[in-house]
This record gives C-alpha cells, structure tokens and sequence, in this order.
C-alpha cells in the first residue's frame, strides 16, 4: 500500500503549537505535509487572497525543516498547496490544533474550519480540530483524537461535500466523559462594543463578546463540550433551505 | 405604522456604486441606514476584526451625507450597525448590489452574503443581492428585483437563520426570462495560480480561476443565470450533515 498522503494546516499560524503537535500526531499514519499561514489568521471565514500576490517561503522549526508559510489566509494554503506544493491532492486535509472552540455559530467565522471546507470543495476528505481554550496548551489528547478520527475517515471516506468538525474540550485525558458525533449549535455571541477615545481624541471600538448557549440537548456541538465531552460534527455545504424552497416559489418575487 | 428601518450595506465598500442604486430603491419601503465597509472587501468570507480596532466615519456621496464608513468587513458592519449606530435591530439587512456573482461554491466566500448571514445571526430577516458581472454597472433593474423581494420578506418574514441570496443576470432587462427560487449549485472555481518573479527575483503566485459550473438542472442558482434568469436562493446556516451523521455514530472514534 503506498503512503497515505496528509496535509496539515491551521490558522492559528504555521509557529503555533497545536499544528506542531497536530503534524507529529498524524505522521503516524502518513506522509504529511505542513502548508500554513505565516502569520496568525484566527475569525477569517472562509476569506481566499484575489487582490495580493501569495509568497511561500521554507519555514523551520526546532531547526528541522517543518514546512511551506503562505502570506495569506487559511483557504490559500490549502488552494496553494494543492496546486502548486503537493501538485496533486492529497488524501487528506486536516487543520488545527486550533485553540479556541468552533462549535456553533463560530463555524461559520472559524479559520480552522474554512481550511477543511476548502478541503471539501476541492473533493478531499477533511478535518478540522479545535481545543476549547486560548490560553491551555496541552494538545496531547486532542492530538490523539485526531489520529483516531483521521485513521477512519482514511479507512472510509466522507460523504460528498462533507468535513469533520471536531472539539475537545480543555481538561484533563482522565476527565473527559465521551467522544459523541453530534449537530450544530445554535449558540452565538453577544457582542459588545468597547468604545475608547486614542491619543489624537479619535474614537474607535473593540469588539468583544460573551458567550451563549442556545441549545439543550445532548446532542449539540456546544452542549457536549459543556459535559466535558469531544464533540465530532458532519458539517457540509449545500445551504439551501430546502423546506421553505418550496413556500419561497410561491411568493411574488418578480418585479 | 411606524416605518420600516433597512440597514443596507456590501462588500465593495461605500464608495460602490451598487450600493447608491440599493439604497435609493429601498427608501421607497423604509428609512434607509448605510453602514459599508471604507475599503473594497471581497472574498472576505464571514470575516470579522477583533485584533484591530475598528473606526466609524461619515461618508458623503453627491455632497450629501450618505452613511457610515468601517474599516472592517462586512460582516463588522451589521454588528456595530447594530449595537451601536442604529442601537436597535433593523427590520431587514440589505446587502449590495455586489458586482460579480455570488452563486454556488462562492457562496461561502461571499462578502456580500456574509453581510446578510451576518443579519440571520442576529436573527433579522436578511436579503444579499449580486449583478453576475464585473464590469457591466447598470443597476436599475437589480434594484428593482431588491425592491420587491425585500418588500415580500418584510411582509412575510423568513423562517429562522434564513436569508435570501439574489443574482441577476448583467442583461438588458427586456432579456431577462424569470425570476425563480432556486437551490445552490456546486459549481466551483479551478484555481491556476499564475508564477511569477519579483524585481529581487523572489517568487510570487496570483490566484486566478476559471469558473466551472457542475450542474445542469434548471432549479440550481448557476444555472438559472446562465439562462437569463434572476436567481432566488433561501440559505441557511445550521451546516450539520444530518443522514451521515446518523452513520457517523456508528464509527470507532473514541482513542
């Protein structure tokens, strides 16, 4: 059997140490390939680089060789790497360790999660992986659900068009409950504006936010993270409101 | 009753001109608020700023006071629309009118429906609108559509984390065939990137693309445009893959 082949990337930036420990993790069945933005791209949605030229440049780490930086954004690297490092694609895209959850509604602003979705739009199977913390960096057992996830999608593949979004939650290997497939959340932030006054007595405004969860059951990305559990999501990219397609068809919507 | 209050903004910045066309077509329904980002911001995705600080500006157009300029994404400027120039929820966000289509896999890198999806969050009805053309500026009729979905949408509402993405053919309107309530295609761009080198003689890449359109029935966004139609899509944004993810529960995924 020939060497699966992986790519490894993030948006927390190709320095960080959760793709450190994602790409050592995941070497273990496969030859990987690290494809990261130079610098940090967290909140970017699924933002691709049109209007500046992309730069790849070798980057190092414990003076080894690690991986290509992209001056762009997390949906680059993966394009780049596709088409212009790899030059063909690979079997698997796989992004993180992220820190900071994406559960909810935070999936649609995620960085980490655009990457495997650019995955999932170029017909890659693909992963993303999040710990639910910014400060906690201890990505050891994250690192081995992602092995584990990784190794079955190897093995079975993904529906069509669709990722795995997975959330660990920031404790301790002993503490954690479960590992459950589960939907999508509701939750959302409330944001809060910070108004300021600079030194020039111009105003400006820093967004900040609190956090809330919407949803109750069990069975929710936000929820099990709650309980202590890993939380894997099927997320995929038809998002067509079916159900009221039919209703809208009826409206008077020619001018 | 009192009047209706529509937040219109876009992605190609406040300086557009779609958005002038949007804007005076909607004040026939409502008291208009313009709140855009300074800067062009396309293929933003769901993009929002919270390492910067963001700053609010007034901005003329025709020596009259126009709206508010961000300098942030689209997506930044309905939540401090929101939280802090309107102070309150608008009865509806508008978002263009984009040039260039935002049909299909480009969807999800859309300013322009960021700036919409951004309103579902914030659970108000929402309508993003594009001309399928980069070059071609004859707005008229694409405000007419605007007008009329939104005067439906304010009437009867969306359901729940729902909005409405409308395309319409860059044709003369006496071309345009129907207006149509469609799914979203898969169709998606392939990515060449173009190699280059700088006067220091370092490489550089372009991205670029040629669009691909990967469906043939009639009721998919892409292809009604292509057949001179005007494209209603209902989007939503609960992303979980419900069939797989019956079949994801199955599946070892515990370490």
């Amino acid at each position: 059997m020939t060497k699966k082949v992986i790519l490894v990337t993030n948006d927390d930036g190709i320095y960080a140490p959760g793709i450190l420990a994602l790409s050592n993790a995941m070497s273990a069945v496969g030859e990987v390939h690290v494809v990261a933005p130079l610098a940090e791209k967290s909140a970017v949605g699924h933002a691709i680089t049109v209007s500046d030229p992309l730069r790849v440049t070798k980057a190092n780490r414990n003076d080894k060789f690690f991986g290509y930086a992209v001056n762009g954004t997390p949906a680059d690297c993966v394009k780049i790497a596709v088409k212009c490092i790899l030059g063909k694609k690979p079997d698997l895209v796989i992004s993180g360790i992220n820190q900071g959850s994406n559960t909810a509604t935070n999936v649609i602003y995620s960085g980490t999660v655009s990457a495997a979705a650019e995955g999932v739009i170029l017909d890659i199977p693909s992963i993303a992986v999040s710990l639910t913390s910014f400060s906690i960096q201890e990505f050891e057992y994250a690192a081995k659900v992602a092995l584990q996830v990784g190794k079955q999608v190897l093995k079975k593949g993904l529906p069509p068009r669709t990722l795995l979004n997975i959330n660990v939650p920031a404790i301790p290997e002993k503490d954690i409950q479960d590992v459950v497939a589960t939907r999508q959340g509701m939750g959302r932030y409330e944001e809060v504006f910070d108004k300021r006054t600079d030194p020039q007595n111009r105003t400006y405004y820093w967004m900040a936010g609190k956090r809330m969860i919407l949803d109750k059951d069990d069975d929710v990305d936000d929820v099990a993270v709650m309980n202590n559990k890993v939380s894997v999501t099927p997320i995929q990219y038809d998002l067509t409101h079916y159900e009221f397609l039919k209703e809208l068809s009826t409206w008077k919507i020619r001018p």
